[in-house]
């Protein structure tokens, strides 16, 4: 079973593929690799796992390996520049193709390093979580955190394609799995009424990994973040929709040190943060903000932000986050389910109501 | 007096503003700033020179200001990362402007902070050396150096405009003037007879600083790089022809490392190499050589390597250049003044007597 997922951006058009037993299957990376040398990128936990078996399907390039440590804190300049310095020891040319093998921590810094090695190499995705089969594997954002800033450096870098095989996600624990569902669940709220409605019913099948489930939900997920990414490849206006949630989410994250939290978790926080300001503000109705609620605890994800986050440190967080423009915080709010917008609009104080009133529902958190 | 020259490269087409004064001119930003965020990226000896004259034309923007030691060991991963600080620090979104004011180093940087930061802002290249406003200012590319090799981390990215005011030729040394007349005169080597013809009789003028003679270079200078970037913009083919002299040049470079050559000293010694090279191979005539050699002589420009590089060093230190492809040295060679072309298909023996012989001839270096 091997599905594609065409994303069309011209010249830079690529293909992604779901199935199961990809990493095995030389027809997903064969065609891509244009040069004769190939170095994957991998880290400590990835490896022992997988490494082998792409380093078997690819053995007719010899390829070299660059094996990080694990962690969203690693995500950074030095590490990036680890890379670097791997690839030149290695004597790696501009016609080298880097393979991301990993989660979004990986993908997200050899698709930077790919970017900016001798200013722009080849790169293949083989993401190995949900979280990173159906978000960063779409949409060609790479890049690292800074210490004052998440995903402040960072480039718009297309891969040559995409390899999601969804074998990887039996070794990824539950609350791994919960994180990728934030994402999913997403696309529903966001942009597909029909998706959501599917997702109430299969969250469950989801839960215990189905494999035809899961490869239905990652077609779902790419086709619509494909979808909105072709619209809008720089992020000029409605590819922001994609940010729901993750203003909050970012903030947790940001006063959190990125330890406790994993992004997915605190991006559904976020995303229930803002369906309740949709509601108090009177855009959605209480039971599409019942609906919303329902859909993540079911997904086992946490709803409440931490209640150590004053509401005066989420606004001061918010602030500077990439979604403020000329200093008026844009948030991605709902009017229905499945239809968001983007707003700078709206009443100040009902945020400032919504923090307070959640911060104070706050327990059950990660 | 302000003449443009127009890079036409589709949707990110740009102006080259070349004359005197231009620094005091709000004509020549103004248009070019899209947000209200501006900061200047300059270094610690251009800064007492000019900063105080831009910030008086950008009065109304309050720019904010970011000032870098200065020199080539600086041109690194850590001080680009020094500037993503001071603009977190300082507050700056995705609309902000990066203005760079100072040489080749400067705009490097700051072209690829701007590439990085938020994924990519908006910046403004304001060349103050001769090298810069006839070779960094066209062509997008910019990036850091890395201790194992030159320019080997980087992006392309074009600036909204460049503004070339000649004046600030004025406080450059004459070694550093030099240095910039060794890009100028390789416009005419490889594509352009006429201004070769011209060079020869206008050098001792432009020596002496003479006003229409700079702008006239700088625009010739211009406007052969911007053709032969239109059409290649990415480096896939004839874009690497700029690069004659260099593969030479930054072997001289990273073998004395980055001090005591300027680039331009070292590509004047690496295109009287690749003219050598040409000449031994039967490729142009003895009067060509000669032609070339005179031309930079007359440039007070140096044409022997140094004799500390031995044949060997060099070969290694070329291998790693990013002219390299699959393992084959690629040249810059001359088929006559005014032609250049890409080779991997030459008598490698005549290399290495060429190494050889010149090394031997070396004694007047820098």
């Amino acid at each position: 079973m091997k599905n594609t997922i065409t994303i069309d951006l011209g010249n830079r058009s690529y293909p992604i593929f779901v199935g199961q037993s990809l990493l095995d299957d030389k027809s997903c990376f064969a065609p891509y690799i244009k040069g004769k040398q190939v170095v994957i990128v991998t880290n400590e936990t990835v490896a022992p796992l997988y490494l082998d078996r792409l380093l078997a399907t690819l053995a007719s390039y010899a390829p070299e390996t660059v094996i990080l440590p694990d962690g969203e804190q690693y995500k950074t300049l030095d590490t990036v520049n680890d890379i670097f310095t791997s690839l030149l020891q290695k004597r790696m040319n501009r016609t080298v193709t880097l393979i991301a093998l990993g989660g979004g921590v990986i993908g997200d810094m050899t698709g930077y390093a790919a970017a900016s090695y001798q200013r722009g190499v080849n790169f293949i995705q083989v993401p190995t979580t949900l979280l990173a089969q159906v978000d960063s594997s779409v949409g060609g954002k790479t890049g690292v955190n800074h210490p004052l800033g998440k995903n402040m450096i960072g480039a718009f870098h297309q891969p040559q394609c995409v390899v999601a095989d969804t074998d990887t996600l039996n070794t990824l624990d539950d609350r791994q799995l919960a994180a990728g569902m934030a994402e999913v669940i997403k696309y529903g709220l966001i942009r597909d009424t029909n998706f959501a409605r599917w997702l109430q019913d299969n969250i469950p099948a989801l839960n215990q990994r189905d494999p035809a489930s899961l490869v239905y939900a990652i077609e779902q997920s790419c086709r619509n973040k494909a979808e909105v990414v072709i619209a809008d490849e720089f992020e000029k206006g409605q590819r922001a929709l994609l940010n729901f949630g993750h203003t909050f989410g970012h903030a947790i994250e940001t006063a959190t040190a990125y330890t406790r939290w994993l992004h997915g978790e605190a991006v559904s926080a976020g995303m229930y943060m803002a369906a309740y300001l949709s509601c108090a503000l009177g855009w959605i109705k209480q039971s599409d903000l019942e609906f919303v609620k329902q859909q993540l605890l079911l997904a086992k994800l946490p709803i409440y932000p931490p209640e150590t986050i004053s509401e005066q440190q989420f606004i001061e967080l918010m602030s500077v986050d990439k979604k403020v423009l000329d200093n008026k915080i844009r948030l991605i709010l709902l009017k229905s389910i499945g239809n968001a917008i983007i707003s700078n609009d709206f009443d100040f104080q009902e945020l400032r109501k919504m923090l307070q009133t959640l911060e104070r529902s706050a327990g059950d958190t990660p």
